[in-house]
């Protein structure tokens, strides 16, 4: 097995014990046996126990990262970007459950390098917004672009988390909402959008 | 000393270890000798470890929802209410860092009776938005107005990480950009609006 299999099927391992059982309730030799794999395996591949995690919220926030921006990227309307951006990331959190627990189940704080380290990927994902913003709020600052950015990514969270608590909300319906209200915000910066 | 006093001052101490250090290195005796108390004194006041974090979540989200309400509350206008509400919360944030860090510091995930906890903690915040914005959107069903205050809500969660971080931003440019986005995100809800 390629080393860089034998990672990705470490990380499977990890992201789902990290996701069941919580960061503090698991630990390097949980994923070793759970992988069945020596200690040593996982922390040539993973790293130590902050490491694996970082890893695992990293992996994840880079697909859901390539999801949106390729969904978005697919049609060329700003309004419809908006909408099959948005579309995307809900059909993410609806297919992998576990992965919205790593990203924005409930949480403790954690302060130091591991902290530092997970803000730092939670404001990447923004900047793929904020890449996004880019291509039509083309007469704004950088940092109006940015609290745009940020504005709506803090939306799309929340509502991420108040859908998995609400199963019987159809997908179309919480994209629906989300489009409404962000699409009307943007308003402001979009001045030429034709009328729906 | 009263019960009443002491417990709060409990909470004083027990808020600054769990911001200052995270809450996986705090303990009831690190608290306790904080405190100048015994570990029993703080086991009756506040619980085990997870009731005291519990119990500084609860407080710092009760000031921050009163405090919202109240500002939004002391204007009619449906745009000044979002505009002092944001500029409340804002002003929560910049005067009290520490609380922040409580609020929207990087985590890791918890789960069990704690994590279940602290999600119904952030869900009675966005219950509060909610009970502002059903005094304006009185044509809307309950689950489009849930919707609404989820993603009002998460949009100034994360401006509020943002602006954590660029504190060369001023108050009130964070209160502009949340307004223009969420007035503007309000306003297929809120139609008889006069134009700005």
């Amino acid at each position: 097995m390629s080393g860089e299999l034998r990672a990705q099927q470490l990380l499977d391992v990890a992201e789902e014990l990290f996701a069941d059982r919580g960061y503090d309730a698991t630990s390097i030799e949980d994923i070793a046996r759970a992988a069945g794999v020596t200690r040593p395996v996982v922390y040539e591949r993973l790293g130590n126990k902050e490491g694996a995690y970082l890893a695992v919220v990293t992996r994840v926030r880079a697909q859901l990262e390539e999801l949106m921006t390729a969904a978005a990227l697919s049609v060329e309307d700003p309004r419809e970007q908006l909408r099959v951006g948005i579309g995307a990331y809900f059909d993410y959190l609806d297919q992998q459950p576990r992965r919205w627990t790593i990203l924005y189940g409930s949480s403790t704080p954690i302060l130091g390098e591991l902290g530092e380290r997970l803000s730092e990927a939670r404001f990447h994902t923004v900047e793929r917004i904020v890449d996004l913003l880019r291509l039509h709020l083309t007469g704004e600052s950088e940092t109006t672009i940015h609290a745009v950015g940020h504005l709506i990514s803090g939306a799309l969270e929340q509502a991420g988390r108040w859908w998995i608590r609400n199963p019987d909300l159809s997908r179309d319906r919480i994209v629906d909402y989300s489009v409404t209200l962000l699409w009307g915000g943007l308003s402001p910066y979009v001045p030429d959008r034709p009328e729906p």
